[in-house]
């Protein structure tokens, strides 16, 4: 199933995408909350997905094109990142390889749907390209042990996770510069996880710029595992329903090409997971 | 004024503290939205504080003593934190002074309550406080001057900024150790600036743990000043109401102490900011 969130009568709301047509999930689950974190938890995803889609089939539905698509969950409670999770891109930025994962957030304004444009800031002119895979949880978890791990995904996304290079590495935190408005693509859709290996391992995962592959890796590269991961964060925070988790990207980053490549307005970019879908973003400058 | 959030009726919401009694806000401002951030929002704070002031004379109020408080914002949309703002406390942990501010996220698992007990997590006995000055927004704000970056200010508030420290440095990023559940206390409530020098500047505060003084400092010696943060936090990105930008924390941290000190089970710990008022927690060992 895919899961999308779309801006319906003046608020965000989640649908499931079938084909080019959309059914409003409200529509189908009496009492859904609207707010897309809380419908989430509301589904019981992973188990309750089959039970959901049952119910799709003779549902109303709306043509896709008309929608104007949100982050695919639009106000996460945390979006946490992995830094440094595939070793060649340790290796591209003189990193040595981690034994632990670096973990920093992003808040929702950081945040912009696939097909909206990305912000380059006026601030800089570093605007540099992560195409990532992103987990999205389903259901609260605390402690979990990597054999149970999966069981709190409520699907994955792709993220083009956004980095101001130079605002990066103005302190020894990475925040400020992960943390731009709009800087951030999240999206095109929610994808269940029976929808995608198991793990979801030997995902191919590229990133685009103007039709030019610059990133092609894939997630069985990824140091720390969506399992591991997903163990390590639990040991200290909740993952909550709509959280979002980030899990690092591939080598082939702008700022350690030579020379350098960033992004900037008129730019299009691309991040493509197979079996997931591709998240499309123009750039545009800030006035 | 002084506003708390506390649970009414299954969820969070926002009350004017006056001495022992507490005016919902939702009975003296038709249509307030009951989530706190939200109705921060629609008060229009700072400007719109004398109106509502005005509404609370007469309004109906209930016992503070009956109500379970919760964080004064239980859902931000962001916790910023700065590190490292006062010189003596970079110094003793052997940092040089920042020339710009380290800025990471804390997610809102993390947050207490006052008078709700901090939790020192099992996996870890280096569970450290940070008393900080914690700025709440109350207006969207984006690209602030120094000058008029107070406007977006609802209020300020006293924060346990509490630190694990073993986990804040497995990798040079400190999200884990920043983001244990229940590990940052914020409260008792929220002061709106016309109760507080302007700034707020020269304000003492003070670190308590079982009454005993563990920092003590003025506001006055930040690195970084209350406009100076929101000038730079919104060069990158949109303060949304309901936001907390803890500010950092002076000397006298557990970890710098020679022997070291940590909160444990049974402890209690007190943040006091002149003006604002004392923030308490009991800690508990995780079971």
């Amino acid at each position: 199933m895919r899961l999308i969130a779309f801006q319906h009568e003046g608020r965000a709301a989640l649908g499931a995408r079938l084909g080019t047509e959309v059914v409003l999930l409200a529509d189908v689950v009496p009492g859904l909350p609207q707010d897309p974190a809380l419908a989430l938890a509301a589904l019981g995803l992973p188990e309750g997905a089959p039970a959901l889609a049952a119910r799709l089939a003779d549902a109303p539905r709306r043509p896709l094109a008309g929608l104007t698509l949100l982050p695919v969950i639009p106000r996460p409670g945390k979006v946490v990142c992995i830094g440094l999770n595939y070793a060649l891109h340790a290796k591209e930025g003189n990193n040595p390889i981690p034994d632990y994962p670096a973990v920093f957030f992003r808040g929702p304004t950081s945040l912009a749907a696939h097909g909206q444009a990305l912000l380059r800031p006026k601030a800089s002119d570093k605007f540099d390209y992560e195409a990532e895979l992103a987990i999205v949880i389903g259901k609260r978890a605390r402690h979990l042990s990597e054999a149970e791990a999966l069981s709190c995904v409520a699907g994955y996304t792709c993220m083009n996770e956004g980095s101001v290079r130079d605002y990066q590495r103005k302190s020894t935190q990475w925040g400020m510069g992960k943390n731009f408005d709009r800087t951030g693509g999240l999206g095109p859709e929610i994808v269940t996880p029976d929808e995608l290996p198991q793990g979801p391992n030997a995902l191919r995962i590229t990133a685009r710029l103007n039709g030019e592959t610059m990133q092609d890796s894939n997630t069985s590269d990824m140091i720390f595992s969506v399992p591991r991961i997903l163990a390590i964060l639990s040991e200290a925070m909740t993952l909550e329903p709509g959280d979002v988790i980030a899990t690092g990207t591939p080598s082939g980053v702008g700022y350690a090409r030579k020379p350098p490549v960033f992004m900037k307005g008129g730019d299009t970019m691309e991040i493509e997971i197979e079996g997931i879908g591709t998240l499309v973003n123009t750039v545009e400058d800030e006035a």
